[in-house]
């Protein structure tokens, strides 16, 4: 990023009508909105979020409360705009796009859906692999290619959001991989299961891992052997939004193990990734760490599809139009 | 509040394409929301803050880095569309009223101000009262009157904002007054002074606490002897918005002095608040405490105005979109 646009972004800040730095981290936003686009105050008019669909094989192994079939009939309500992500976005201003990268359904024509399949799901990562390393890839450059559609578009802002039964156990171990903490301290209720159902969980991910016994200094093999279809997407939309000089927000758990993927890859990426929330979640204070990115929201969220990113998207903007709108001392005649 | 509403919302909640509880303190704002308006899903289109603007005879004490004269300047600035609560409370779709309560200017005619002027200013409380029962009552009155005008407007939210070079002092004496603890614990930098200045600071407040010895059972007392006009009219405006049944929002430290002194005069005032975000100034976690408040931003903010109200009111009416416009799992097909 460009760092000299950082400190004129902030001389710019400093003759604002206020204390120095007293709007705190809505200066840091815009501040880091004009060193990542390397222009002093972007056009934030144009938003996305990137809602990724995908099933799970490990789902067979009892660690959700929902049946698999939850996420094809989510993705029909994410196109219908009766979501959760769809309401706090259009709140915020930010378009939704919804794509099947790895759904266990067949869509057919579905209008308003971005068909980029992969699989019909990952494999059960309790009994093999979840994904090829060719899938895993396939699946990362579904992102890689719509970051670089955002670019031709003038987008200036994007989120990631997943939509996937099951997948906070795949986003459980790859954190467990990557950091070598135990899973049980890295494994939390998703939707909202019980103490025993959690037992089990912890159980079935700690066999996964064994079992595959990942490459914890290859992030795409740990991808491809405990992750998920929409992770690698998410991975993928990291990277390419970094490449592109696009600001990328980053949802809850499961979004924040794709862009550790990325982080893992590509250093690099982390001077472009904005954590919208701190989610319930226990693993991601781990991931956010590991990332060194820190959380702008804290309002106990657990529903991934991106909502945490909107609401988030929403207070970034706020930062880019303190540098735009606000008047200096000299215009507003105030003394300093 | 309407009790029996907070149960139904969180049924209506729970009939959303979510698992429950998912949506966290947006679950909450929703539910609180319906219970204290009366109606399961509040109109939210009109929103307002409040800027109270008030001078301070403490100023003369030199615990300020900014000049009195500042005060009359940025209520200009406000009416201008320039400061920071005008540019966050566009972005978040609330209007900005300007209020002179006791600034030190003769400000004539100017259109766009609310002119309920009770003094230019408090008096020096280093050196005896800030105000007379009398002033201080007539500022809360001030407050009182705009919560009324509001309910009869339909106004769904209100949050509350100030400016008054010197106001953290004043804030400072009511939490020490209130909460029995020390000054120092309770008082930091305001809009950004150095060691020295912030010793000179402790020792002034101290010195108007022993001087004026409020009576700490008698909240008034407390108001009149070392709190100021603004301050009084944000305790009005809290007072009124709950008579009225209105949800307030309070900002950061010098609103929230307001806002205790109203809860200590009616402790059911608590039932009506949102504490927007969570202050730099030290203080201000002390007041939160009292009031029973969990502030719903934590983002560095110490400028005032209503520019952190301005940002919550969008989240809280986020909560309230939730209710409104997400689909159940029935509508949407959703298994659940």
């Amino acid at each position: 990023v460009n760092q000299s646009l950082i400190a004129q972004a902030q001389l710019k800040l400093d003759n604002k009508t206020k204390p120095p730095g007293s709007l705190g981290r809505l200066e840091e936003f815009a501040r880091r909105m004009a060193a990542i686009s390397g222009v002093m105050v972007p056009d934030t008019s144009k938003k996305v979020i990137f809602t990724f669909a995908g099933d799970h094989g490990i789902v067979e192994e009892g660690i959700s409360l929902y049946p698999s079939e939850v996420t094809a009939q989510m993705v029909f309500n994410f196109l219908n705009g009766g979501a959760g992500v769809n309401v706090l976005a259009r709140h915020s201003g930010v378009e939704v796009r919804v794509v099947d990268v790895g759904v266990d359904h067949d869509f057919g024509e579905t209008p308003g859906l971005i068909h980029r399949k992969v699989a019909r799901g990952t494999r059960n990562f309790a009994q093999g692999p979840a994904m090829t390393r060719e899938e895993a890839l396939a699946a990362m450059q579904v992102g890689i290619d719509l970051a670089d559609q955002c670019k031709a578009e003038g987008v200036a802002l994007v989120g990631t959001g997943e939509m996937g039964i099951g997948n906070t156990s795949p986003s459980s171990a790859i954190i467990a991989a990557i950091s070598g903490l135990g899973v049980r301290e890295l494994t939390h209720r998703g939707t909202g299961i019980n103490n025993a159902a959690l037992e089990n969980k912890i159980r079935v991910i700690e066999q996964g891992l064994t079992l595959n016994s990942p490459d914890t200094q290859d992030p795409l093999d740990v991808l491809a052997k405990v992750g998920g279809l929409e992770i690698a997407a998410i991975a993928g939309l990291v990277l390419g939004c970094a490449a592109n000089s696009i600001p990328v927000v980053i949802d809850g758990f499961i979004s924040t193990a794709g862009a550790l993927i990325a982080s893992e890859l590509h250093p690099n990426v982390r001077d472009y990734i904005f954590a919208a929330h701190r989610s319930v979640e226990i693993g991601h204070r781990v991931m956010l760490e590991r990332i060194g990115a820190a959380p702008i929201l804290d309002l106990d969220l657990r529903l991934g599809e991106g909502t945490g990113a909107a609401l988030a998207m929403g207070l970034i903007e706020a930062g880019v139009k303190v540098m735009k709108e606000m008047a200096t001392f000299d215009e507003a005649g105030v003394s300093h």
